[in-house]
């Protein structure tokens, strides 16, 4: 009986986490759909659902807590769980990104367009297909799939890098256009920050899958690795 | 006998911790004399140090979950351990920011100097002492002296604000350095990350310390709380 009870509640903590996960990728859509649109309206919702995505985050972490002192599991149990731990940390993360992309998609619509998009559209897609597939990775135990993720995180880093490289140019030749092109790097460091926690949840999805530590390895290998902006 | 192992366990868990706290402060402080003294030796120092605060982070990481394992703790035990989880990962983010500012360094000083420090040697003292303090409150378990560092991460806000809106200015009216403000916005907004991880070690200090989250409440009172860039 409390065998069954303990793998009802690991099914109740996966659920959770993949609805934290629905609504902090579709804070990301939002976001970037406000900046592209010019759209202050979606931009204030984005920043208004953040409330309900620190709630859920501090409901899952308690339900974390109360298995770990009620349940005391051990092994592989222990660090599915306590990888849930941080996966609903990376995924609240996330939430505060799509809040720094709404809020500099205000302060852009709020000045002339720049008239380019640049590679933005492209990095939000790349983003959020990385989010998607981690949080399917760990649904399912997929490591093959989480290694995916890790490297899609090369190509929105690049792209980041380009980015910013493109803007600099933009800045130097309209510098009456710097506010509207400090928000794309804003934005695009925004976003290549989305694809470094969506990489962490694949490491640990990855870590739990195959019982070792990727993260710091791959880095390794690099000798310079993904890092939050 | 198990009960003096696991107070024995306690007691390395903290020191660890504060080791790690240390290697994290130092990285921080190295990585602004490096872009303030344009010392490009001292900002690969930082950049090759922070493989042994990766590998600390991992046997801190494991260390917490044989703990977890073996000693099966419960009650204001669990939060402790939990807590000391969650801050081991965010020692380590300052540690990938203290990298981010010695590439900025790095990238500083291969231009003209800016001729304008601006509040950068400010923001990193505050960050700095935001740091010491909420490792302090987390050793003694002082929430008051974590309260403290909540405040300070008001004004570090506010100066990364102001730091941005004055870099936007130099942009404005010297186009040829853009690289060079844009390397220090990123300082500035690194730095305001700092100060916002700090912020959460003192929360999870809070939290341990009078067992409730503090966290989203703050956010709450203040419609925006800090978020990182």
């Amino acid at each position: 009986m409390m065998q069954r009870h303990f793998v009802q509640e690991l099914e109740a903590l996966k659920s959770n986490l993949v609805r934290m996960g629905s609504l902090t990728e579709q804070a990301i859509h939002d976001s970037i759909t406000a900046l592209l649109d010019r759209n202050v309206e979606i931009a204030h919702q984005v920043i208004q659902r953040e409330e309900r995505i620190n709630v859920f985050e501090l409901e899952i972490d308690n339900a974390v807590v109360d298995i770990l002192a009620l349940q005391q599991p051990v092994a592989s149990d222990l660090r599915f769980i306590l990888a849930s731990m941080k996966i609903n940390n990376d995924l609240e993360r996330i939430g505060d990104h799509a809040v720094n992309i709404a809020e500099s998609a205000i302060s852009y619509a709020a000045h002339p367009p720049l008239g380019i998009e640049l590679d933005l559209p492209k990095m939000a897609q790349i983003a959020e297909t990385m989010l998607r597939e981690a949080l399917d990775a760990f649904i399912h135990g997929n490591s093959k799939l989480g290694r995916n993720v890790l490297r899609n995180d090369d190509i929105i880093d690049e792209l980041n890098r380009k980015t910013v490289r493109d803007l600099v140019e933009v800045i130097r030749t309209q510098p009456n256009s710097v506010e509207q092109a400090l928000d794309f790097v804003r934005v695009s460091r925004n976003l290549e920050r989305v694809g470094d926690l969506a990489t962490n949840i694949a490491e640990e999805v990855i870590y739990v899958a195959e019982a070792h530590v990727v993260k710091h390895r791959s880095e390794q290998r690099e000798h310079s690795g993904p890092r939050p902006e």
